[in-house]
């Protein structure tokens, strides 16, 4: 797996996380324990005990604190053992690993890479549920493949044409045209205008230019929002984005996360609804069942196209020119996993200045 | 695994391949997806989009073309790419494998080896389930077992007094005689006679002298007759075939094909039935029954026998003589798979004339 | 798996092995068959067909002999061939190898190493459920766990205080204070009085001292019985064991056995009940619900650190004084095990005298 360590992973929805219910995930192969104090603090650590090897996540809380309810090490916060019944000395070694961990936008965020360039600003700016401005609905979802083939599907949605034909009610266009592609510090941006777009079921009927719009953030953050326009849009605006200043009908806002859980295990997940005004929680609740829908559509079509790679000898891909953002956003995560392996002074000759 | 490439093995019965519905499987460890088109042609390609190795089997059929449905790359029954959504150009390395295919005698034939090679006339003559001479029924059954452990099992009938006591009625004298065995060009030819043998329950009291004939061909297919004759019949045959004169009864005819699907797994196809006038559509369900019970009594063994050679330190088999046929066949498997190895040259010198 | 193999392993509860029923079972990752005949013999055989490896426990019992069922191979005891059918000549080498067995306490005892060495007078003394003095339950259970992980479980009774919490209702006296250990040549004696412990409720109100002691044998073999004294017995007997003519109350005894079936496998037996006197059939079956319970508490730890080895990066256990008998058990194995490496010269020079 190239990954980029040094980033912000989701973990979970913060309404899974309970107060002094520790949980158990894996992160880039790394087992994890993490947990939320009585005091509202957030703790992730390696979920090994440095005795026997014991899960930490079979363990109790106590205060801030997590015992391991093997033979009983009490862990600080910070990793460190700071009780062994029955013993007086604790070795210096007697620590596992604390992971930096906060909450943002109703996501739990771990950083997987350095701690000291931990830097929760950087965090994608994604839409909690709890933001006035939507109305939100939220899910995930295991996928028994890669990451990245998750990352390659959401940077080309060329394939909304074929696998959302029915759920999404994708028209041909998708395939066929191609969005305008910009490269990014951390990610890609993605804008283009779909013209002449039959309207979702729910929204009626007809057709609409729809203007598309998202960004896909390291380590596979996607942030995007949607809005119909009357027929004659897009051509009035030269294929540009539309002016703030006109109203969009049914606009919508998704957020989306593929953390890489292990080598051929991912977990994907999402919210989308209606933006204030746009529609309502019947609305939000439709859209959910029709994104459960799609994203079973493509879990199967990503999970069977895991097995096939699984299972035959390896092959260079063909790109086609519907796949530049895939390259740019996989060329950007290279260079990012490039410069991470390579030592400080190098990071700061390759990481800091990606080809 | 060593099988011989250049063969054709069986795919499906050709009732379970309906048209536009592409259907996956796997032969020799080689993903391939077949389908029907509309003119009721056979198409046969490697189950792997050019593009980013989904599934064509996840595809659709639009005439007698498949489009794989995850991005939209459309292909000609001769692998050939001929549609890319949005582009233009398609480059001369997009085409995926195509397999010759056919249907003879009920099953769907796919040739794994040299295209240039393929001879539909060298199909074993098996009966097809609509042969009007016989009233046939017919199965198929999947193994978690290496195809050769089960060519072993056919090509050695003393296993009948021991695993089919109870299924077959088999009396110890399949395993204390030994059948006549010649080496055929492409096969293994086996007969004998069984004297004294206890009649089947579905065919009535007493005993019979049955005369049990069949090949064993590459890459796995046993074509095999058997029928009862009054005591005494064996000898004044003085142990040769009964003549074609000489009126048995309880004629059957099974046809039976192995074929590799991975190094673990193979699938077993079968029919069976009497011959027309010697037993009904009865007797033959009765048949089935039996068969059906047998075969899962030689799925056991040889699944459970598979299990104890991947659980143990490898060591040679210890043959008897009842393991003539089984040597005989694998040796012209080695000899013929080894010829494919070599290169053309030395394939004139080996493959064609076998040791 | 460094293990030892000269020594007696628990194969099964004699009540699990009727006459004529071949059993199979995976010791130290050999699959055998074991069976026990009319007259009452005991027979463990390789569970190999030497003819094509088909395993001998879907076999037939015939008097004191195993016929393979897969083409007739018949079996002496010793595991010689004695016939194939329709041969005249058996080969040499068509023998499969035979394991010493005895059948002592109510358990089927294997032994793994070399049979020349095997002396039934080295079983240990484990209490059989016959065993007039006592009130005795029965149980086993599988792991998916080395067999290794259970025996360090059973030799550092720190963990009762946080796994057995509520099953065994241990309080945190056994994490907290240490054991008397003692090396013995083929195991460790561990004794200690646990002042002031809670009754288990099924044994009345109020606190008492108790005093544990056991040894745990090569090659995993629990021998342990307890009882409860009046508060104030510890310290009137200066820590040491009591004496035998001071009756304690609520005394049991529990035999168990740890036998290792592959390197990620093992089968766990046990026994518990109280001295006759001491409890009845209902006390036993509530220690027995008591002990399911709390065994299962030990396999989900035990199978989640197992997985946690697995997932992660090898490291080396901290150890605390707690794990003094862990220790010093792995250390006999290691010595015994190396000593059955070496040859039989080595083996007088290190397995003799453990460091």
């Amino acid at each position: 797996m190239a990954y980029v360590r040094n980033a912000w992973y989701v973990a979970a929805w913060n309404c899974d996380l309970e107060v002094c219910k520790p949980l158990a995930l894996c992160i880039l192969g790394e087992s994890l324990v993490i947990y939320r104090t009585p005091s509202g603090k957030l703790v992730a650590l390696e979920d090994r005990c440095v005795h026997r090897f014991a899960p930490l996540s079979l363990g109790r809380c106590e205060g801030e604190r997590l015992r391991c309810m093997y033979h009983g090490m009490l862990y600080d916060p910070d990793g460190r053992v700071v009780e062994i019944p029955g013993e007086n000395r604790i070795p210096a070694r007697a620590r596992v690993r604390s992971y930096p961990i906060v909450e943002r936008h109703d996501w739990i965020w771990v950083w997987m890479g350095d701690a000291v360039r931990a830097d929760a600003s950087s965090i994608p700016p994604a839409v909690g549920l709890s933001d006035p401005d939507w109305v939100l609905g939220h899910g995930q979802m295991d996928y028994a493949a890669e990451a990245r083939l998750i990352c390659d599907n959401l940077c080309d949605f060329s394939h909304l044409s074929y696998v959302h034909a029915q759920s999404f009610g994708a028209s041909e266009t998708w395939a066929k045209s191609r969005p305008h592609v910009t490269a990014l510090d951390r990610g890609v941006r993605f804008e283009r205008w779909i013209v002449g777009e039959p309207r979702m079921r729910a929204r009626g009927e007809g057709t609409a230019d729809v203007w598309s719009a998202y960004e896909f953030w390291i380590p596979g953050i996607l942030l995007m929002s949607s809005a119909a326009y009357p027929p004659g849009t897009a051509a009035a605006c030269q294929q540009q984005a539309p002016p703030a200043t006109l109203a969009g009908e049914g606009m919508t806002f998704t957020s989306q996360a593929v953390t890489p859980l292990t080598d051929q295990t991912a977990r994907y997940f999402f919210s989308w609804g209606p933006r204030r005004g746009h529609g309502d929680e019947a609305l939000r609740d439709v859209l959910m069942e029709i994104a459960n829908r799609a994203f079973t559509e493509d879990r199967i079509m990503i999970e069977a196209q895991q097995r096939v790679i699984n299972n035959t000898a390896p092959r260079k891909v063909l790109p086609t020119s519907a796949d530049m953002g895939v390259t740019l956003y996989n060329r950007l995560v290279e260079s990012l996993a490039a410069g991470e392996r390579a030592g400080p002074d190098e990071r700061a000759a390759t990481a800091e200045v990606p080809a």
